[in-house]
């Protein structure tokens, strides 16, 4: 096959993968990788705060001791032990036996993301709609996107997604005779937009899905890192059937390990199993058993705690940034756990068209475009604050509001603002074509 | 949504998922894993043979001092450190620049088997034909099926794929006016029939595919694990474009790490990352840093002649075993490297339905019937040498020789084979339903 039959084949038969979005920030994550710059693009936790020589210590021997074992194959839902830990991380947020969980119904999966893509594939068809939160997670949307599904957004306020605006997306899709398989929502500290779903709102979403048949699926990766009061129970404490939960050990301890969850209805956990060994064959042995040790023998809840503590503080460290230099016009969440403030810019401004201007400033964020199906957002920014010192937040923040005042003069004298570099310029003073 | 409702929604909704044979694998490596029973029914490496304290040390110090990069997000592509060191692992079979192979064009993946969903989460249809050896691996045929396509299998001989037979599939395919995508094919050392493509046949399949405009995935885990003269060279060490190379570490490192890799033609290596990036966000940094480590510092290649000794020995071991003790009119094949022996039965003998008196009789493999779409393949079984210690590998021919005596008296006796215990009995002497 010569190489222009190869390109006649792919164009011919590959898959349309959603790429713009997921381009553009892989672009972006790389130039905000760069030393100079101030990432408050990213979603990293802060590793560093965990207790690495002990972490360390304990994989030698997992290997050393165990190799014969967690080198291995292992089964495709994951080990029972690991299993039984992750329903006792469970029952930290209300989770437990009472409302049926069970380590029989967990599936061990290579982080959130597959967890994400196994509900994908076991349930979208073609032309399907999801309803999610807007703005919503990157990586779902590809995920939606890669099944050929829509996603029709609901919009949120400070209390999260609000059930009028569900009500009427339910009703609007089936007025058009389209078919809604799920909403998929992440009700608590919010990726990207850092609010929480209220305590009473929660009843009345899981009451709307149920009157109109919609399976729920809650992602909860940040669930354990919030910094004032208990969060609200997820929804899968409330209901026992028709939601599924979906977390994540990236946030709360590694995620270089990919270990992940779904505690799955028990009518499907079996086509889960099946579905994830024909992606995986099994999850790793290792990461698994790395995992599983860490919550059994170290102090894993202290270490929430740590994780808790640094990220209250370089919120607030964000938050009196925002306040002290931001210009007048542009509003911000004030989100009570996990790792992102979602940022409204002045009127006019446009976040995806000034990246290259941040970025010549050496700062970087990701633009609200990256979260909506639809690609509309651009009038906001998605901050994060679990990485960056606080020092480093403050001057991003400073960076960044400098940007923004400068846009703001510009569209003041000019009426819209200038693209500055020209195309195919390089160089951290002009950032290539890819990021604008 | 109540249970009933969610089995409603489920059977309405829920993608039907490769079931029964997969399932029943589960259930006969759980009956199989007990340590009274001789499994030559896994496909497992002899981890033992790794010097563990060695690798425990170099993976706790990964952790300790390296884990603020090890245990953090990576990229979708893969580390390219590991990149590299991969290209070095292909430049041993042949696969090096001189044919196009290149760090920029590797994807890492979770194991040999996302490498292939990837493959087919790309390329295919509902409805497409794959062509693919008859028996092939398992795992592959679960993921064809998850993605709607149709297997056609063209036979082997003692020489691998037969070019005659893979022309007159592509011919019926055409004629049928059946869409097919790729050959699916494990050139050397196959899993289940440990035969090898010959050198001439390789460029005859070569041909007969570039010519029908078909894809090639050549997957080559065992590729490295040659018993005697060195295996022809692969398939994408004699074609720059229209070969997909897919390999892993499972068997030459360890299978719990979960890290394999597909080299893929530049024309869609973007599209793999997106798709995988959708699947699994990332592969585990601290496992493709596991690899690079290995790779690196310690000493792979000798490591590589130790589990070729091991396995040789072990493969003897068999066959001297089946040639000592089976009954006449059983035939095997011997393989010049990997993992199993296909064996094909006496005339009248049934694998699956043997299956329990097998295990009765504490003995362990896969039938025949696993390894064909159609469900064909009673005649045969699987068996595996590379686990099991040599005296374990003779007592457990034996044990199975033993069995298929039994069968073959009671043949002569009753015209067809009984089937001893009966539903609901439980026990190793009569195994559940789930085996038969």
């Amino acid at each position: 096959m010569t190489g222009t039959t190869l390109d006649d084949y792919t164009d011919r038969y590959a898959r349309r993968v959603r790429g713009m979005t997921a381009s553009e920030i892989r672009a972006l994550f790389s130039v905000a990788s760069r030393p100079e710059v101030v990432s408050l693009a990213g979603g990293a936790p802060y590793i560093a705060a965990l207790p690495l020589d002990a972490v360390g210590e304990m994989l030698g021997q997992l290997a050393a001791e165990h190799g014969t074992t967690t080198l291995q194959y292992g089964i495709g839902q994951g080990l029972p032990e690991l299993r039984e830990r992750i329903c006792e991380v469970m029952a930290l947020s209300g989770i437990d036996a009472s409302c049926g969980a069970s380590p029989e119904d967990v599936v061990v999966t290579v982080g959130g993301q597959q967890a994400l893509d196994l509900v994908a594939r076991l349930f979208l068809d073609p032309g399907d709609v999801v309803l999610a939160e807007g703005p919503t997670y990157v990586g779902a949307l590809g995920v939606f996107q890669s099944a050929q599904a829509q996603v029709v957004h609901v919009p949120m306020d400070d209390e999260g997604l609000i059930p009028e605006a569900l009500e009427a997306a339910v009703a609007d899709c089936a007025r058009a005779g389209r078919r809604v398989k799920f909403l998929y929502t992440i009700p608590t500290y919010q990726n990207p937009a850092g609010v929480t779903l209220s305590e009473e709102r929660r009843e009345r979403v899981l009451d709307i899905c149920e009157q109109a048949g919609l399976l729920v699926v809650e992602d909860d990766p940040y669930g354990q890192l919030g910094f004032e009061s208990e969060a609200p129970r997820p929804l899968r404490a409330r209901r026992r059937d028709g939601v599924f939960y979906l977390s994540t050990f990236s946030k709360t301890f590694a995620p270089g390990l990919r270990v992940g969850w779904i505690l799955a209805p028990h009518a499907v956990r079996d086509k889960l199993v099946i579905a994830s060994e024909a992606q995986i064959l099994c999850p790793s042995g290792y990461a698994q058993a790395a995992v599983s040790t860490y919550l059994g023998t170290m102090p894993w809840r202290e270490q929430l705690k740590v994780y808790r503590e640094v990220y209250r503080e370089r919120r607030d460290a964000m938050l009196t940034a925002l306040a002290d230099l931001m210009p007048a016009g542009t509003t911000w969440t004030r989100p009570a756990g996990g790792l992102f403030v979602w940022a409204t810019l002045p009127e006019g401004l446009d976040s995806k068209a000034m990246m290259p201007r941040a970025i010549a400033a050496r700062v970087a964020y990701v633009p609200g475009t990256g979260f909506y199906a639809d690609g509309s957002g651009s009038n906001h920014m998605r901050l994060n604050f679990s990485f960056p010192a606080p020092e480093r937040i403050r001057e991003g923040v400073r960076r960044l509001a400098g940007v923004m005042d400068q846009d703001i003069a510009m569209r003041r004298v000019f009426g819209q603002v200038s693209q500055p570099g020209r195309r195919g310029q390089a160089g951290a003073d002009a950032p290539g074509p890819d990021l604008a």
